[in-house]
């Protein structure tokens, strides 16, 4: 059975060099050389490090039919060979937007900010996972994971830029963008 | 800070005496005659007990705007004093169910079965809370609780009568109907 369950392990050595480490919103989080993702059998294990987020993959929350289709047809896996670059971004969402409801919620993400949709412009190029971290009592809500090959870095950029202009982004109160380079 | 986590913890003795134990769907759970529910601090926790079960508060994660307002301005707290039946029911959904997307699943919940509506119907007398599990890969997906007095108890059958009755409740492929008195 595939993990559903990970934990991203900041260290001195690892599966990823850490070539930035960013506080875009809020308090930043102590520097390391490295990140490890490491898959875990249940939430009662813990990787050491000397920082690590837990986050988990869960169903899609927002995503309607039709989108799901597109993005099914054409997004790819994590683990690509030419992918060895990426980014892990961990971000926290205001209390304002968690005490919206769904339908609010969906309205500021997609047809005021259309962020399905920027996303799906960047794919196949730009293959993403949403691990879900709120739930589970962690200090961030959700961590977004990133995997690109070089000639795709400038269009990772675009993408991110867009998304941090939209309005779903005034509700984010935490970012931290950390990039990295296969090891 | 409230806590967001819980364990349900079936044992021999506890704060809820079982009154019935049926398995409704699927393989049954091991006979208790009494269940606790414990807050915990965090996932890495774990109470003893014949068997326990780990479930999550989270954000709403279908209900629109009007439902929301209508649900947070009649609805009442678990632990009223009158309040000395409740009713434990573990659920899972199949994998289809969790496979469609959040319009259809959405579409599925309210606009046909009418989820939302009929539980608010029996508001405030049947006190209701809804705990996540799937994501923390537990054995049930959601772990239901509904509290209320002796007089609602005819109620609270009709209300899960015309629950299992819907289109939504044809996606559920495990579920145990625990019946408690307090203590």
């Amino acid at each position: 059975m595939t993990s559903t369950i990970f934990d991203f392990v900041g260290d001195n050595s690892g599966e990823w060099q850490v070539t930035s480490m960013t506080a875009y919103k809020g308090n930043p989080i102590e520097s390391v050389s490295h990140l490890t993702k490491v898959p875990l059998g249940d939430l009662s294990q813990s990787e050491k490090g000397i920082w690590s987020f837990k986050g988990i993959i869960s169903n899609l929350r927002y995503t309607e039919k039709e989108e799901k289709d597109k993005l099914t047809a054409i997004q790819e896996d994590l683990g690509r060979k030419n992918a060895t670059l990426a980014a892990f971004i961990p971000i926290r969402k205001s209390e304002t937007w968690w005490n919206l409801a769904q339908d609010e919620r969906r309205k500021i993400m997609e047809s005021k900010s259309k962020h399905t949709q920027t996303g799906m412009k960047y794919l196949p190029a730009i293959a993403r996972k949403l691990f879900h971290s709120r739930d589970i009592g962690e200090a961030f809500d959700f961590l977004t994971w990133f995997e690109y090959a070089p000639a795709d870095a400038e269009a990772f950029e675009e993408l991110l830029d867009t998304l941090r202009k939209t309005e779903e982004w005034t509700y984010v109160n935490r970012e931290i963008d950390i990039r990295l380079k296969k090891v």
